[in-house]
């Protein structure tokens, strides 16, 4: 028997070549005063809220497993967005639902690019392949050319996100319809963005027993919840609650989650300013010159900027802002993408970006 | 192209066959008065810490997304468990860190048996083959056996609880250290039941690279959180936290946590508590005929009953008291588990089942 004791880079080449190929997801924790880097809704909740929260938590009973169902935050969120609770799974965050759906169905993954960076880690991390599809010039889904790479390459699970992150507009619906009657393969519609595009496919869901629909509570206010929402066919909602932990989504996130909930119109009026706060943010960009807004149905705005966008991001940093930078070759060269914050973040934002686009 | 669009049951057929052939977890959902069937610390956490824990949820940000590295929370259970914040990773539950384990590593996976049932549940659901090996008659490690099944399956991860559940004993010192120097595979020692046994191989963690300490708060009075421990080298770290999830433990378990380590002693005296109430029960069990508990080191007694322990089952839940059932074919035939409850809730428990097992 071996009797050398295992070294530590030994053990480390144990780990799967798929994974000890991937890097750590990286987040930039620089502190700044200004944080429009994440799509998180800036307005903290109201006091009332935050005190029914504290009630709620308070009262839970901290020492015993949460229900397994999270039955009372389904019933909540049934109630809202019109869906079914028992055709609903619960993640913590759409991430943990995207890592579900793909431990289910397996891959390849098929995904447009450019879109959500998770689409792409996920189905690596668990070892299974990922193949892309480029978008049109204008951000269009190319109906075709997803059909003919998922039957070529035997794909098993599509991520669509309608709005599309980072470019921020919406697929066309023929498009999308295309595909979802055209592939023999889970097409997951990922919904992050909705509220503030008000358009789904959730009508469809009947009609297209292969569509799954992703939705969080992240963008609209509870990012810190950490609640994904999936509503599928019955036959798919068995099927992933076979792969789901089974106490995923724990005691606090629920009492507060169905707190928060009874304040929908709280989160739904912050939604409305932020809609209004994209809109004038765009017009103002699109007479700003040196950056070209591009049209969004989301919290977020994808800019290309005339000069060197990489700079920009850092002059922004220097002055307490932080975007997004994804200024890299390909079709995003020359981007950055920055979240709708408030009123006064959002005019801030436009004077520091116009006082570094017409100095240097 | 086919038009004929795709109906419910053809889309469960996309799903991997690995997963279509499991059974969801079933959790027994029964109201009861008395519930021993968790393995939860039945005391309920003191008014001042609940009051403590809804100031600081008050207090967090739910509108942005958590600290990703959970820094707070590591450094709380660095410091009582005496562990290196930059050598651990959390997770929701245990059930989340076994789950990014087996990610990394792929499998087969090895574990003992009877065992934490997620060993098996896991690796399937990844769609990763289980390689059991059989407890000793006397539920210990058979460190040959293991290490034989380990190198003939290439098996890449073993899972090995101590104390263990369902049994309540510690595998031996010198089986569990041969299995660590004699196999090329990450050997996980699950110590989540460690504070009732107060025995750890944490020391062996510098000596042995290829193991993997989880521990989890849950055992310990909250469960609720479902915030599970990992430490391990740094080599092994860097390559789990590729697939962890980014931003896994949400703002309110982390506010929480970190509220409620500050009471550690709280929750220490009570661990002490239910210490003493399983050497009480298991000395009255050992003097009731008809009833033989197993020694344990956790906070729970495995039984063995004489009688068809499904019927003393089902007997004490019409009386209102939850057990946990074990007795099927193998080796816990004729077993139940019962989790220590409150001196109250025990001293109930033994009534009736003396009751049961005397009448019929």
């Amino acid at each position: 028997m071996a009797k050398r004791p295992l070294k530590s880079k030994d053990i480390a080449k144990l780990v799967k070549p798929s994974v000890r190929a991937l890097t750590a997801y990286h987040v930039d924790e620089t502190r700044v005063s200004i944080k429009l880097d994440a799509m998180e809704n800036p307005f903290p909740l109201p006091a009332q809220v935050r005190d029914d929260m504290a009630r709620a938590v308070r009262k839970a009973m901290v020492n015993r497993y949460p229900d397994p169902s999270a039955i009372a935050v389904k019933k909540a969120i049934a109630n809202i967005w019109r869906m079914r609770p028992d055709q609903m799974i619960l993640g913590n965050g759409s991430d943990e639902l995207i890592q579900t759906i793909v431990m289910a169905f397996g891959g390849p993954v098929l995904t447009p690019t450019p879109s959500f960076a998770m689409y792409d880690i996920t189905p690596r991390a668990l070892s299974q392949d990922v193949v892309t599809v480029p978008l049109t010039r204008e951000f269009d889904l190319d109906a075709d050319a997803v059909i003919r790479k998922a039957r070529l390459t035997g794909s098993r699970v599509l991520f669509l996100a309608s709005p599309n992150n980072p470019t921020g507009n919406r697929y066309s619906d023929a498009a999308v319809r295309k595909v979802l009657e055209n592939v023999t393969a889970a097409v997951v519609i990922d919904e992050a963005y909705f509220s503030f595009s008000g358009r789904s496919f959730l009508p469809y869901l009947r009609k297209h027993p292969n569509m799954l629909i992703l939705r969080t509570l992240s963008k609209i206010g509870l990012a810190g919840l950490r609640l994904g929402v999936l509503t599928a066919s019955p036959a798919v909602i068995a099927e992933l609650n076979k792969v789901r932990l089974p106490y995923n989504i724990n005691v606090l996130s629920q009492a507060a989650a169905v707190t928060a909930l009874k304040y929908w119109s709280v989160l739904d009026r912050q939604v409305k300013v932020l809609i209004e706060e994209r809109k004038k943010l765009y017009q103002a960009l699109l007479r700003t010159p040196g950056v070209t807004p591009f049209p969004s149905e989301t919290n977020f705005l994808l800019l290309w900027i005339e000069k060197d966008a990489t700079k920009v991001f850092h002059a922004l940093k220097r002055r307490g802002i932080l975007v997004k930078n994804l200024d890299r070759t390909g079709p995003l060269k020359g981007c950055l993408r920055v979240t709708i914050g408030t009123p006064e973040e959002n005019r801030k934002f436009l004077k520091e970006l116009k006082h570094i686009l017409t100095t240097d």
